[in-house]
């Protein structure tokens, strides 16, 4: 099943961002797609600040990454994104591409849950928050 | 079946590690576990480099990270592996627990397969270096 | 004396830059420095990469950055870049202002010197490189 | 004038830390600094987040950092600073050597000063915290 992705970000590798081996540090793509998730919160019209402020926490709780392909000094990317719910989770999905070639660099599925008042709740601010945006 | 680890690291949270939320970043966790296995390296009596220059290439493919508590301001912790073998890939079983209580922090699986001139290979010269390691 | 810059590149905090005060912390500024530079380069038809090919070895000696007005959550910057000669001294005139108002965020010097076959060199290649931007 | 270091910190470079000339990212530097700051204090009975409870808020506004010899994987050092009070200014040397040849690695002057309800104080309360430490 092809993936309908519902937001879309360019970006570039920044020189610090490369290690040692000259390739982007495995760490830092977890930065690509949490940047990611927050401009596509702002394009959806809200933020997590603007959740924690109403009472809600969006909590990070699993993040699967496979590492397909490496980026190197000063390439550019495009980092896609979708977004599912599945009971009380929301599942980013999130993948990144090689532009212009659009190879495969990582595949992610990111799990976040929501507390209100410290507890899991059904998430159903979120899930009206991004309803136009969430993949059935 | 519980986890027999084969090394351990302790460690503390910096404070530039920890983000707007108060938090330790999810991203920093991944800096974390890959500390943990340079110095799982190192006390194995070899390195990530040593490996290049023997001509294997030990390259990440897959993370599969639970985020179960989180780190705050200056808090300690102790970060314990396990090496599985199966077939070509590595498995790092890498977890993280809080100092003194010994709550589960992280929990991870970390892929890495080696190549040899480019190709996947077979892994032998890795699993020897790690044989006292590896958990059968 | 106004300083006339001679490049400058827009970018964006990005929310893992915040740490725990609920600005972006110190050292991510020495990183936006570096990133405004290294695109100077890249704009100037060069690059470090290229000049350490080219035997030339361009080495960060000294920063002296002044903080003047912390960047929050998701806030626009603009960096901008002079560069002076001084004997076998480049000197980067690096400030940071915000967008739109175009309020000082940081104001920096950032030293560095060519090596050649691992000795200080005057930098004659360096400056022919960028003798369109060296203010005099 | 020699100077007299009130605190020091072992510490060793992670591989991460490492950029892709295969030195310590100079950014890096800055993260090892505000470390030790944050040691000191701790070991000096107190900590940033106390002061801020307080109502005292410490402002960093400057470093001037000069880099002496870059450190490489693995490597080991000692993070040794002294506190110096000017005026309203508190003033930490902070000064980075190699393990075990003490070798300089970097040598900078970290510039703190203290808002009490958003105004420069005189830095009274700072004083009197780290009175043990402040070099005459």
């Amino acid at each position: 099943m092809e993936t309908k992705y519902s937001f879309e970000l360019p970006m570039q590798v920044r020189d610090y961002e490369v290690d040692s081996q000259g390739i982007v540090n495995n760490a830092v793509y977890l930065h690509y797609l949490e940047h990611t998730r927050h401009e596509f919160c702002r394009a959806a019209g809200t933020s997590f600040r603007a959740m924690q402020e109403a009472g809600i926490d969006p909590v990070l709780r699993h993040v699967d990454i496979e590492y397909l392909h490496p980026l190197g000094l000063g390439e550019e990317m495009v980092s896609r994104l979708a977004l599912r719910r599945s009971g009380a989770r929301f599942v980013f999905v999130q993948d990144i591409f090689t532009v212009p070639d659009g190879k495969p660099v990582v595949r992610a599925k990111v799990t976040v849950v929501c507390l209100e008042n410290g507890r899991i709740s059904r998430g159903d601010v979120l899930a009206e928050a991004f309803k136009d945006y969430i993949e059935e």
